[in-house]
């Protein structure tokens, strides 16, 4: 069940096969997820959607790309995104995220969820050496 | 402000001391930050979150201490809590979070949060290949 | 699933009879979606929540009934509530609202949802200049 | 700061008047917190949150008074909203809720925020039995 | 559709078959729903989530079990977590919750939504009778 | 308070200039908002954000401006992000947005948070008449 019509053939429209001709090339696998199919809908917001993602995850920078994949499954869980955690827990294991790391994964998420709740609910003042910043007008 | 009256001279009582105590043993810091001081209203409570996060994120394991801190960013900045925002902002920073390597869990994050309205806008069904149980009853 | 039963035969119970009708009459429409029937284990609360998208979404006002709409999407999408992202879409789409609009909307969506993980991860101060109020106590 | 002006004298308008009237003799004080303060700016709006909130939380009702409030507080936290979570803990201290009590909502909604996390992220189908509904259609 | 693979005789390790004796005996049934069963893929977190879920709802407290089934249930529905939703209301069901509670839940839980929202679209400065705390450095 | 120092010459780096003078000029004003200017921490960061705000936000499109603005506000209280809220507020001022349309606005959110929460709270089923992709393999 979606809210847009998964387009039938949707590379018969130029654009979006350059976009899923890169998504191939850079993932070095034909497998295109639901995603960019149903993005497809509208090819410019598939390729804007697409360069963003290309640009963060799947370009050599200062975190190895297991990091960056866990901390994609870390957001979209605390957001509740289930085809975000589903498409990013499997891009995890496909770039060696173990079981114990999965493990160790999930019980930071789970921690952060019940101190964010207590700190929430205390409504805790930031601790003055915590500023960055102690010169803005 | 706070939902709870910061206490007098928390470690009066043995159980806050305690835990106090394990808290600068264990972070080698004469430093408590708020959130310790303000769940010192209930030490039972103050007690049990420590155990939890001393557990998870003061003990080594498959992660190392400032990729835990980055997942803990991740989540706390999903959730919107800004003290713990900026507690484990700081933390990751003393565990040398550089600049260009905060930068980089900006903008995953931001990704992430952009990716997720997507998804959940489309309701895009999950990948048959995601699915990690084919069994259950 | 849901976690009531829905109601094997509501309109039996005039209350709910009576909302039922005037939801038709309203929307000039003999479809009654799921959220309405299933409010209908508890015929106070379904008139009441009637009542109140009546009201608001139901009466002409200042703004036109497709930005209404879109603006309704647009929360259900930032709070992950899938049933009320599909209603609204097919409740958007009845009121005129193009492919291209659909996209722009999901577009601002993804941007906003972006953003808000950013500035939620820097903390970023309020500037003077937005605040409507500079005389409270 | 807020994104409204405070009105400077509000009451001079008949129909916050009304309203304010009502608030101090429901609560039988002539404290007026700043949500309604602020919500004067627009008079109808005003009116129409007032009585929604009157009818289920100033109505004698199947829950006890202190109950509510504790459950207006854990929804508060959860959505991050820190002027609820101040309003609706000192309403609950009005109504009697004591340190004990407190902590322990604490830690149950911190609980919930941890276990919430943990189901999200393992995306746990839901067990046959949990279901309430087995003949829609 | 999961993340992690169902174990499929996880009581084979006796770190879970602890576990799902001692849930048994504190429940006093036979029936152990899905988070537990999938959880098992890890023992430890399985054990640790299961011992803070002990700790918090299964012990005789200052709240009453119906109480604190309603309280989880409220911030699973702000945190968007279905499954949980389903579990507790399951559990709220069973310890006694009428359908005439249910829906005074519902109703408190809706009326939080909107307020929470009301209050951060205004941006409402918080009170300074609500401050608990006048005297943080 | 922030997590980043407000840089002190950020337009001393010509990457830095080159956005800021792109702000200025498309906005035809010279107030450049706090948003940008911590942002303005790392350059790159910068550059693709507002790249992603001008194409998005300040491009003409098949939505008028200030309805534009409209659904980035709806979007960032959901999110409960109070920066966000204030800024998009002030730009919808800033573009027209009346009193009545700023009330009618937050009426549409305080009830699409409202029923948000209902329908998570049941756990509705959708509709079969809301599905646009009957053909999804």
């Amino acid at each position: 069940m979606s809210t847009v019509k998964l387009p039938a053939n949707p590379e018969a429209d130029p654009r979006v096969k350059a976009v899923f001709d890169d998504i191939r090339a850079t993932r070095k696998s034909d497998f295109i997820n639901n995603v960019w199919r149903y993005l497809a809908f509208d090819p410019p917001l598939l390729d804007s959607v697409w360069r963003d993602v290309k640009a963060v995850m799947a370009t050599p920078s200062a975190l190895d790309p297991l990091t960056k994949e866990m901390l994609y499954i870390a957001v979209s869980v605390a957001n509740g995104c289930g085809y975000c955690v589903h498409s990013h827990t499997a891009a995890a294991r496909a770039k060696g995220m173990t079981p114990a790391q999965h493990a160790e994964l999930l019980s930071i998420v789970a921690l952060a969820g019940k101190t964010n709740h207590l700190a929430t609910a205390l409504q805790v003042p930031v601790d003055a050496s915590f500023d960055q910043d102690h010169c803005r007008a």
